[in-house]
Parts: C-alpha cells; sequence; structure tokens
C-alpha cells in the first residue's frame, strides 16, 4: 500500500512518468496506485501517460470462474514472454471481498516473477460503482502501456455484466470455457458470447470438449449478422501448456484483421466513446459532489422519501437545476 | 404498443392516473408503457403516482436460469390472489434481444389470466444501459403500486450485477436455487448471496437438495456479520406446488421482522438513496445532451482520442467546465 500516495503534489507528476517510462517498477506501481485510489492527482497523471500509448495490444480473458483463466494468463505471459515481448498483466474482480480468494491466490503467484523487469501483473478489486470499477480497469491499462508493456492482458474472473463491460475495453477478448459444465455454453449471458473474438476450450483433455465446440458453433450459427470475422475456436490445456502457441497464433491473426481497415482504429474510437461517456458522467457527479449534493445530502432526502414526505422527481429536477445555475466554487 | 404515449400532454396525467387507481387496466398499461419508454411525461406521471404508493410489499426474485423462477412467480400470485390480495408481476431480462425467448413464453402465459382484475404481468427488456434498466423497473413497479396492487413480485432472470442492482431494489430478496447444478451455489456471485432474504430450494424432488442445502448453511456460516436476520431456506416443488405456503409463511414472517422496529423504512431509504444518485446521475447527462454533448459530439472526439490527437481528461474536464459556466438552454 502506498500511504503517501495522495501527498504527490502535481508537480511530481513528469518525474514520476519518467521513472515509471524508464521501467522503474516502484514508479509504476505507485503510479498504479494513485490511478486505482482515484487520487486527485490520477488525471494529470493519466494525461501524462497518455501519449505514450496506442501501440500495445490489449488481450481480454474472461469466462466462468474455475475455467482455467489464470493458468491460462500466466501461459500466454511466459510465451509472449519468450517471444521478447514485455507483459502487463491486470486480473480484475468485480465481486465482493465476500470471495477474495481467487485474487489473492493470483497475486502471491504473479508476485513470484516480479524479477522479470520485463514483466508486471496487479490484482484489482471493487473501487465504488461498477462502472467504476471498468474506468479503472482501463486507466491502470493504460499506465502499465504507458510504462513499455507490448502486450496487456486483463483478466476478469466471471461473465457477469461487470466482466462484459471490462472485457470490451480490450482489443480482443478470449471467452475460455471448459468441457462439462452441462448446458452452460447456452446458460451464458448472451452478451458474452457478443463480445468473443476467440473461444478457448480450456482443459479440453476432459470429455466433452467435442460437446463445448458444438455447442459454440450451433450459437454462432444463430447469430448470423456479422459475417466479418468469425471468431475461432482453439483447443488448450493450460496445466500442461498445450494449444498455447497455437492460441498465440489465432491471436495474433486477429490482430492482423484489426489492423487491416482501420479496424482497429475504428474499434478503440468505440471503446473510447464509451469511456469518454462514464468519465463524463464521473465528472459531473464529482462536482455535484462538490456542489453539496454528497451521500448525506441525499441520505437525508432518501429517508424522508421513503416516508413519502418528499417527492423523488421534483427534488432531483430542483437539484439539477440549482446545480446548472450556480457558478463552480472555487478550489 | 401505446403508438401516440408520446403525444400525450401534462394536462392528461391526472385523469390518467385517476384511472389506473380506479382499475383500468387500459390506463394502467398506457402509464407503464410512458414509463417503460422514459416519454418527456413520465417524471410527471411518477410524481402524481408517488403520492399513492408505500404500502405495497415487494419481494424480488432472482436465481440461475432454469431455477423455476417462472413458475414460482406463478404459483405466488395464485397464493396471493387466493388470500384476497392483488398482485402485480414485473419480469425483466437485462440480457441482450439475443436470447428473448424466456421472457416471451413469460409474457403469453402471463397473458392468459389478463382477466382477473386484480392480478397485472409485465416483461420488461433492456432499455439503455443497464443502470437504466434497474431505474425503469423500479418505475413501472411504482405505477404497478399505485394502480392499487397489494404484492409486486420482480423477477429477473439470471443472477448478474444488473439482477442484483434490480432484485435489491424489492422489500423481499428470494433467491432460487435447484438441486444438481454442480458447484454453482459456491460459484454464485458472492454479492447474489449477500442480497438474499430467503433462499428457495426449488425442484426440491430431485437428488441433491440436501446438498444444496448445506452449501448454502456452509456460505451462510461464512459470512458471520449481519446476524439480526438468518436467511431461512424453503424447499419448493413450484410445478406441483409443493411448498409455495410454506414459501409464502417465510415471506410474511420476514416482512413482520422489517416492520418491527422502522426496519423497512430504513431499507427503503436505502433503495432510496441508490435510486436518487441514479436519478440524479441520468438528470445531468440529459442536461449534459441538451447542451449539445450527445453521442454524436462524443463520438467525434473519440474517434480523435483513438488516433491520439486529443487527451480524453483535458477534454472532461473542459466539457464539464462548458457544461456549468453556460446557462441552461430555454425549453
Amino acid at each position: 500500500m502506498e500511504s503517501n500516495a495522495s501527498q504527490l503534489s502535481a508537480l511530481d507528476i513528469e518525474p514520476l512518468v519518467a521513472r515509471l517510462r524508464q521501467g522503474d517498477t516502484r514508479a509504476l506501481a505507485r503510479a498504479i496506485s494513485l490511478v486505482e485510489n482515484d487520487a486527485p492527482q490520477a488525471h494529470a497523471l493519466l494525461s501524462a501517460c497518455f501519449p505514450h500509448t496506442g501501440h500495445a495490444l490489449r488481450i481480454g480473458i474472461t469466462g466462468a470462474p474455475g475455467a482455467g483463466k489464470s493458468t491460462l494468463v500466466d501461459r500466454l505471459s511466459r510465451h509472449y514472454r519468450e517471444a521478447g515481448k514485455t507483459v502487463g498483466v491486470v486480473a480484475v474482480d468485480p465481486s465482493s471481498p465476500f470471495t477474495g480468494g481467487a485474487i489473492l491466490g493470483d497475486r502471491i503467484r504473479l508476485q513470484e516473477r516480479i524479477a522479470d523487469p520485463g514483466f508486471y501483473a496487479r490484482s484489482m478489486a471493487t473501487r465504488g460503482s461498477l462502472g467504476g470499477l471498468a474506468l479503472a480497469t482501463a486507466d491502470v491499462a493504460l499506465v502499465l502501456e504507458a510504462s513499455g508493456k507490448d502486450i496487456l492482458l486483463i483478466e476478469t474472473v466471471g461473465v457477469g455484466q461487470d466482466e462484459i463491460e471490462i472485457a470490451r475495453l480490450a482489443d480482443i477478448v478470449l471467452l475460455v470455457l471448459v468441457p462439462g459444465m452441462g448446458d452452460d455454453v447456452q446458460s451464458l449471458k448472451a452478451g458474452v458470447m457478443e463480445i468473443a473474438d476467440l473461444y478457448v476450450i480450456n482443459k479440453s483433455d476432459r470429455d466433452g470438449a467435442d460437446r463445448v465446440e458444438q455447442e459454440i458453433r450451433a450459437l454462432q450459427s444463430l447469430a448470423s449478422t456479422h459475417a466479418a470475422w468469425t471468431p475461432p475456436i482453439v483447443r488448450t490445456v493450460a496445466t500442461t501448456g498445450e494449444g498455447v502457441d497455437r492460441l498465440a497464433q489465432a491471436i495474433a491473426q486477429m490482430e492482423q484483421w484489426l489492423t487491416a481497415e482501420h479496424r482497429l482504429t475504428h474499434r478503440r474510437a468505440q471503446h473510447w466513446q464509451r469511456r469518454l461517456h462514464a468519465m463524463l458522467r464521473t465528472e459531473l457527479m464529482r462536482r455535484a459532489r462538490r456542489h453539496g449534493l454528497g451521500e448525506n445530502q441525499l441520505s437525508e432526502h432518501a429517508a424522508r422519501i421513503a416516508k413519502g414526505r418528499e417527492d423523488p422527481w421534483q427534488l432531483v429536477a430542483q437539484l439539477a437545476q440549482k446545480l446548472f445555475e450556480e457558478q463552480p466554487p472555487e478550489h
């Protein structure tokens, strides 16, 4: 924990970014903490990182818990390190602290490789609202990218809407499935199937890998429309490393396809549009808080509404009106 | 579809509310459509409904797809109707149109009971963002309540974050589980376990009901803290109706516990605080759009950002500043 992180003045941003760009891992860790904790200097820091980004490939890895995603991320990062590429990992668990086990395990395992200066891994837990977590993940990925990483692996724990929001900030999304999960391909949230650029059937030495593949094909045939890219299906056994080379090859093909005809730029523009939307919403609420509309005030109004003593729609209209009429306070 | 819904002038709100309060089903359907489509008169309509709410019991029903929630909702509503209580049902599917099947089935089945004036059911699909759907569901529930329903059943399709957001707007949350889903109790998102006030083991005539109950107990013993209410576990077979009386009894006990020591008012105040937050955020973004910050403008900025030609953090700060300095346009 960087307990003195928030005491960093705006003047220190430039040297911090310079240090993290030179491969200083402590500076990188500190910068990520600032961003993760949404410190007052976070925006200035991100602004300073921004010009040094745009070149890394961002790979999102999502799939049901127990699909072996962490092991796969581990194998993929070794693969890329051996190919001479630098790697950054962000592992995100949007679920509450109630089940923090997996992420803690990750963190310990990943720390073992801390000696490698071309590799950096970070776990993240919930920050405020869930939209906030997707935003924070994208911010942390940006700092990692500015530190010169060629490949960013963004791993999420589950397949809920939060994970979808996080994964779709990547350039390429891998959906990891495993045989023997019964009807699980069908019961997967539709949104997850829609964002998958590449299916991985992990633990494919188990019975049922053929069935999983058939189910994916069946669902693909239903989702007729965007024929431009048909997500390939790659089988892996992450524990032994089997199929990881094939997976990296499929990722490289997708990257090639994306780079052609400005598809990658187009996709990133869509990402930025969603992100701008979330950033603007967050900024407006931040200003609302500065104008005295903090949680305490809302809590008092909520208590009156629950007793039927205040009309929430009239209240919100009044609050918004007041907010736009007042001049922003000096800071 | 109420194609002329948006042509309704503000002056027509009062008679519409009067009619829906008198049990006019067409007026109720029209009012719900206005709210669901976020029509210009939606806020005035909700304001007019608000004084007539606060007395109904809102029951949220959530659980994995295939757990038999719709059948259970059907049984519960029959139970309450037979006990002389009026019932409103809102069935919500936050997943994309890609899998619209279940909800369509619901709608048809539920329509069969349209002849009963003490019963009204409505299915809802995604409206804009997912936060938007939770808000829209709460709004529809409020209109149903104003129409004089004693019991509101709010059913969601899955157990993702979206469903959690929707379910937690209820007074009492049922989590429906079934035997034979393997490790599913453990892999359930922690958030779902945390909001459950009452566990239902449906299809409990199947093998494995004991195991599911043991797993719930084990998880409960881990989540030590809030000892005030230990969620009971009720076994049902919704297809035959077995256990539904016991379930209604457990709900009544929970209601009694909630009513004591102002717990229900406190819980509803918390709901309203979350809802106020979302309403305020929505209203601020609406005003941002009016000030020329619509999706087209954001899209143009996003394209420049994706090419590295514009700094997103500086942009958002500028946009927010501009928004607060300008006077709101006349309307």
